[in-house]
């Protein structure tokens, strides 16, 4: 599946319209709940993973630079949303990801995740997870976001 | 049903989340589509109407009034989105509804609908049914919409 996905956007004279999601796209996997997260500028987030949950992230408003990497940290991808045109980031189950806001005014990350939160209940098992990556690796990617010279 | 409900907010030390909707929510009909509308200030929106979609509405950045009307425009009402607490408008089928950005920056309306646009195809029908409306009382709410002091 395409981590990096087009999202229509319609301009009129003075509104304008982006879809976010459609039931009948590729990377709709179902609807378990919708959330904003509201991120000032420079704040980051590490490493989050889903077990079965498969995330679909929009910026609405502002910036943000995600990182998304495989379980193993064997590779890894630098995801930049919130310009024009604007992009959906797709991250399917059991891969790590982590962001950093970039909007002065801060940033606001939409999400659609397939599965409630509270019927995953991943959070201790997310720190469990975390024991068994490689850790110079992550610190590498956790610096290296810092620097949109390196993952632009 | 409720046109007007709570939504959490779970504020962190940086980050905050606000949770648009569950699927366990009574508000919740299905997913059709999901898109944002762009709303610069002062601009305003007259007359929408659905004949089978519900909509689910969340501000989550910016302020915007929106009025929503029975079919036949005998009651109103005006409610303002985007200041905390957040709340989540529901508006049913076969209401009336129109909306005027108030955020100084610019607004943005998030939209979840259980039926896709394409599959309603309401554009043409909206105009027909609002050769029906008593235009006197549209004229007059959408005057009223403009000044806070007679909708707060």
């Amino acid at each position: 599946m395409e981590l990096v996905s087009s999202v229509e956007m319609v301009k009129g004279s003075e509104t304008s319209i982006i879809r976010f999601m459609q039931s009948s796209d590729e990377v709709y996997k179902g609807f378990g709940e919708a959330y904003f997260s509201l991120v000032p500028c420079g704040v980051e987030r590490y490493w989050k993973i889903h077990k079965k949950a498969t995330c679909n992230i929009l910026v609405p408003c502002g910036r943000v630079v995600f990182v998304v990497a495989e379980y193993d940290f064997s590779s890894w991808r630098f995801v930049e949303l919130g310009e024009e045109p604007q992009k959906r980031l797709t991250i399917p189950p059991m891969k790590w990801y982590g962001f950093q806001g970039l909007g002065d005014a801060g940033s606001i990350i939409a999400n659609i995740i397939d599965i409630r939160h509270q019927d995953e209940e991943v959070d201790a098992e997310q720190k469990e997870l975390m024991l068994n990556v490689p850790k110079a690796k992550v610190l590498w990617l956790e610096r290296t976001i810092k620097d949109p010279v390196l993952w632009k």
